[in-house]
């Protein structure tokens, strides 16, 4: 990462929903970027907590216990194991920070489901 | 965390300057806040990158062979080893991303430096 980079702009830039870009690489971590709408699927990671911070929009976090919201400067982590659905009005952009090993819907294959490979190709 | 926090109110919610305060866990790292204005003083950490995200004001990080400037949602990972100053307009909040093990000011201590048990306080 040479220069600064605007989170939203990045988010805003992407073509396609829940397809994540990486942004930067933070140790064993990568940042991230998204734009979501609608639903991702239920899925956990098993060894990874997962910290949203919503920059534009409005997300909702299932977990099977309860929920929580968050709207534009919110962050949230939600905790390795625990099983959560996310929930996007239109228009939402995320910053994500993730360890690298994180699988993107964990075990569970969707059609949402991408690649770590695609979420590094430059913006 | 067992509920969104907004980063941005959280950070303004702080009485010091320069001193940061864990909002979440994130695995082996922490999520902070703070409130800055004027410069920190040059530091590195040896073997951990850290991540700036301007939440308000503007922030100029000082390196050795170059400069960075941050406004409202810009983003940037100082990497590991990097001597830096960040230098920072009145009512500039930030969210860090910074591991378990990283010291606030490296290996310099100033009037500035704070303990971890200091950013551990609840907000």
């Amino acid at each position: 990462m040479k220069q600064p980079i605007s989170a939203l702009q990045a988010a805003r830039s992407l073509s396609e929903l829940w397809s994540p870009r990486v942004i930067a690489e933070l140790d064993d971590s990568y940042v991230k970027v998204a734009k979501l709408e609608g639903q991702l699927g239920w899925h956990s990671h098993a060894e990874e907590d997962e910290l949203f911070l919503v920059l534009s929009g409005r997300l909702r976090i299932e977990m099977e216990d309860r929920e929580v919201t968050l709207g534009p400067g919110d962050c949230f982590v939600v905790p390795q194991g625990i099983r959560h659905n996310p929930v996007a009005d239109p228009d939402t952009c995320v910053l994500l920070v993730e360890k690298r090993t994180t699988l993107h819907t964990g075990s569970e294959i969707s059609e949402h489901t991408r690649s770590l490979e695609s979420q590094l190709r430059p913006l």
